[in-house]
């Protein structure tokens, strides 16, 4: 199945719960706006993306459960907070809510909702293929790609961002090497990342994030391509670690491509504007509950960083592939 | 006790097993050089000066178990391989060796070689304290210091290399805060180097590995400071992940700091020499045994990387504090 779909039986939002990978992922049934707050909370579902759609049909879940057009709005307010970086959560809600703006009885707006959601979720995927199709002119037989953490298929509905340039490298015949970061410290890069290349036949090979500079130092790395969470005029925000890989890559002469759809763009916004969530210390301390660091140690754990986009070399979006100038992008708003 | 000691009763050397931090760690008895080999290769110990000292005594343990100085010394050169990258194993090993070529009997050689490895042990923490004191110069109080991996109390005999900088600075009443990276794939910096500096009450805060340059861009590092495994004329060889962190220094006009000890040099060799030690996979496919990457996932596991010496603002060593020109360092070969 789909990294999120809406099942019209049970009226629920299933998802492939990322929590256990690399084991066999379970589906997850998200019947409540609150049960989805949780998986998102939590990562079962995550990557820009796929918790934007996540959200729309979050939006219908909203109607479903409340019995006052202002209650669910309300509710739908909660969701938005439930991850404040990546910008597409509020992006996505905002969308199906304005679509439903006329609607005067709950009934109604479920089901306009739910239209909208479904709708959106075709789009993502039509939108991915358009980026991997448009990124991978960028990229040549042989080359050897770095990727951080994961921006493929399970974090979208399908096929995937950075991912999904290299699935469609492959699929033109392009055999593309993959070098994952295991992206500490939830290890999407190890545990989703790998796991689903290696499903696809893609050959991946896991390094420690810290390897990265060295790889490159030894001549083994030939381009960079992460994904993004949120695009601000002068700075990618995307996992922590990101901006470590581009500054490696401006020093060793590696272009730095970062794939993300025109939804993760917030150019009302600088860096300095955004928030960058800080998640719990216990994600450092214990490894699925073995202890790892000595009890009560202090830790700092910023989940995002934010990237200049003076070290961005091209933004693949599926309108076309965007080249930062001066450190700042001025996108045409019409695009 | 210290990181490592000689049994003069059990006539065995005594070591803090490390593999168990952060839980309290027991002592571990080598009896036999083949046991000793096995506690390097599994870090039960590690650290280039800790390795170095270890090796020294694993010089009296090959004369206690051969019946010909021939045979004690292939058991040396064995163990001389136990770890190829840290230039200390080999330089100690040696020194040992060459202080004892006019035994004729082994019990003799027995003797002489625990009288010199137990001196060699004293040095050790002689020349920490040297070198933390010549450090300390450095830094000021207030300082926020990033530290990679452990180089401290438990990666020497006793007090440590860029841990013992930190230690002297609080011994003179300058505050400096460290920041430790978990150093992945076997997390020295959360296991050892929180471990040992909240038992000394030293601040200290966790980060994982690829926060260090978002951190840096935040200005939330003042300083860096590594220990080293091998230093050769061009490059300084440590923990992998050095390397990234000393670039991401380089581009905030971070000073980047080494603390190691002269028998770290090997001034005869430049980086292009010297092998990198490759580890298992397995450090990164399981964390304790459960799994943490898809079965079969290919890896790449640099237990080291390279900073050529342009990166490096100075060399804290017992002799005084180098500064690298033109990325080179010249010694003068009598220090």
């Amino acid at each position: 199945m789909r990294t999120v779909e809406w099942d019209d039986e049970k009226k629920v939002v299933k998802l492939i719960d990322q929590r256990v990978l690399p084991s066999d992922p379970p589906i997850l049934e998200c019947r409540t706006v609150s049960e989805l707050i949780d998986a998102i909370q939590t990562l079962a579902v995550r990557g820009a993306p796929a918790i934007g759609v996540a959200g729309a049909f979050g939006v219908v879940l909203s109607f479903k459960e409340s019995s006052t057009i202002e209650e669910a709005r309300r509710k739908c307010d909660e969701l938005k907070r439930a991850r404040p970086t990546a910008v597409n959560l509020s992006w996505a809600i905002e969308r199906v809510l304005a679509a439903v703006e006329d609607c005067e009885s709950v009934d109604n707006a479920m089901e306009k909702s739910l239209d909208l959601a479904k709708r959106m979720a075709e789009e993502d995927v039509e939108i991915n293929r358009a980026i991997g199709k448009m990124g991978a002119k960028l990229f040549e037989d042989g080359d050897r790609v770095l990727t951080h953490c994961n921006a493929g298929r399970l974090a979208c509905v399908d096929w995937g961002t950075a991912l999904g340039v290299i699935r469609s490298c492959h699929e033109e015949g392009k055999r593309v090497f993959v070098i994952a970061t295991e992206t500490r410290p939830l290890n999407q890069g190890s545990r989703i990342t790998a796991w689903e290349l290696m499903r696809d036949g893609i050959p991946v090979t896991l390094i420690t994030d810290s390897s990265a500079a060295y790889l490159m130092r030894k001549g083994m790395i030939d381009k960079v391509i992460v994904g993004a969470d949120r695009i601000v005029r002068d700075a990618v925000f995307n996992k922590i670690g990101t901006y470590s890989h581009a500054i490696s890559a401006k020093r060793h002469g590696i272009p730095f491509y970062v794939a993300a759809p025109m939804s993760t763009f917030d150019l009302d916004h600088t860096e300095a504007d955004i928030k960058v969530e800080e998640r719990d210390g216990d994600e450092l301390r214990y490894f699925k509950g073995i202890k790892n660091a000595p009890d009560g140690v202090d830790v700092l754990n910023f989940a995002f960083d934010a990237t200049p986009l003076e070290l961005v070399d091209a933004i693949i979006t599926e309108k076309g592939i965007l080249h930062p100038q001066n450190g700042r992008i001025e996108v045409d708003r019409q695009i």
